[in-house]
């Protein structure tokens, strides 16, 4: 039986094996999820995002468990920057791993962040796809940190999770004016803190400004006490009822399909020109000259092209 | 007179033109960096970046105001998440703007983030050019959050600041591990607040397994009270001295330089994809047959990849 089948066969090994032959960017790996695609799309996949300090992990901690009550299984995919001298995963020191994978019915994975420059993005579109395979309903996308991150996980997700904290100070305007674009549903965590209520506010007042048909709902919660989280997943599970009913589910599915070609086009590419030694070479050279001043970096770039054409 | 010969000759007006025309891609801006290219190298370039709340802009302007104190000249590039709704920039109405603008030796520049889908990386190394040409001592480039940006930034910069805050709760574990190893120098901010003291220890273990032959210095400062900015000063400039000591300035160089061209590479091959409408309809097309799960995006990709050959 190959490792396709034994993902659809429900075996949790297959999972963790498929998903790191992923990460080496084998081969084999990539030809079981060409063979299965057909069998994805059907987990709803949920991304979480928003700034250091919000408490991301322990709220998505408690939306698993009020899942696991109502007998749903869950894949969790944790974007975790490596420790670069360590070499260590942070994630995966934390509680939450022994309370939670021990569980049959939760499979949970960090994926590192070093090194990958951009192969993140593949790697962890691929863990997607072997999750839903495997035939879990829900999978969590959990990211560290606002940037480049946020946009990453939209790629990913049917529906984005922003989770906000009283007590961001002035950084509050350019974290909103960054996510506010790609949160489908608002969290304010640790709602029992100073400025919970400000902070609710100036989220609504920037949701004034939105004029779709969809007003995304924002929820207080304070996740360490479980509270809020049973509302939390109502409105989660309404949005994904919404794209649903609107055909935005498509939409939406078609949106990211697109983005995810390019990414894996543009990673081809990227191979093109690094994989190859003599190739790597030109540019190492190329690079020096450019840091010398004797060649400017645009100039150089037309050079590689031409040399790859 | 071109705007590359106004620029060397100190013309505020042309630094701000030049920057909206490499925003806007237009090939002109490009040919004037690439005749004038042989005049940049000589400003220092300083990344800012940090968790969103470290106070980043208020430490960038006490910086400013102490180099301006000493006579120097600065560029300033806000790399500032714009609104999705009004389109205007955030940091753009923050007090700095009124304050430091009406300073002949001061250039601030706010570019957004928002749909540049990795041309902010071309942006701002084309920002950083244009300053340098201009003449400017120091270039900040100062990020919001912490993701990709921080990996951006690092490739653009002589000297990466990180801004470190107390009470980032657990999260700190996570953030300190992305950043470490891109990290010159450390700003612990509103070092009077609980827990400044924790935070200054975990970063220095952290920096115990730092094996490189410098150690990264850690300062505490209270960036509104003006505490801690001279020393500050004294570590940046120290970093600059230790790379050209000892020969990495030029290293660095052609590292950074390398990663701008790589860069430039893709965003090229990226319009070689999408810019023809014919191309950009087969993506489509297919991306239409991925969500529909007829078709697998890896087997997309290399369909596109095979067109364009």
């Amino acid at each position: 039986m190959d490792l396709g089948a034994r993902l659809l066969n429900g075996e949790k090994r297959a999972v963790a094996r498929l998903i790191t032959m992923i990460e080496n960017n084998e081969k084999e790996a990539v030809n079981i999820l060409k063979k299965y695609y057909n069998k994805t799309g059907k987990a709803h996949v949920i991304g979480i995002t928003g700034p250091p300090g919000a408490g991301k992990s322990t709220l998505t901690d408690k939306l698993i468990k009020q899942l696991r009550k109502e007998g749903k299984t869950i894949g969790v995919i944790a974007i975790d920057p490596t420790s670069p001298f360590t070499g260590g995963s942070i994630l995966g020191d934390r509680v939450r791993m022994n309370e939670l994978s021990t569980d049959p019915g939760v499979f949970i994975r960090s994926m590192g962040t070093r090194g990958q420059l951009g192969g993140l993005s593949k790697a962890t579109q691929g863990a997607v796809k072997i999750l839903d395979i495997y035939g879990v309903d829900y999978i969590f996308i959990e990211t560290v940190g606002v940037g480049q991150s946020e946009v990453d996980i939209a790629k990913n997700a049917d529906t984005t999770l922003m989770v906000m904290v009283p007590g961001l100070g002035d950084d509050i305007q350019a974290i909103k004016a960054g996510i506010m674009e790609i949160g489908d549903v608002f969290a304010i965590n640790k709602a029992d803190r100073d400025g919970a209520k400000r902070t609710a506010t100036e989220i609504e007042i920037m949701l004034d400004f939105n004029k779709t048909d969809r007003r995304p709902p924002v929820q207080k919660v304070i996740a360490i006490e479980n509270k809020g989280i049973d509302e939390l997943i109502v409105h989660i599970k309404e949005h994904m009822n919404y794209l649903k009913e609107t055909g935005q589910l498509h939409k939406k599915r078609i949106k990211n399909s697109k983005l995810e070609i390019v990414d894996l086009i543009q990673q081809k590419m990227m191979n093109m020109i690094l994989d190859r030694s003599s190739k790597e070479e030109i540019v190492d050279k190329l690079a020096k000259d450019v840091a010398l001043r004797k060649l400017d970096p645009y100039s150089a770039g037309e050079k590689i092209l031409e040399e790859i054409k």
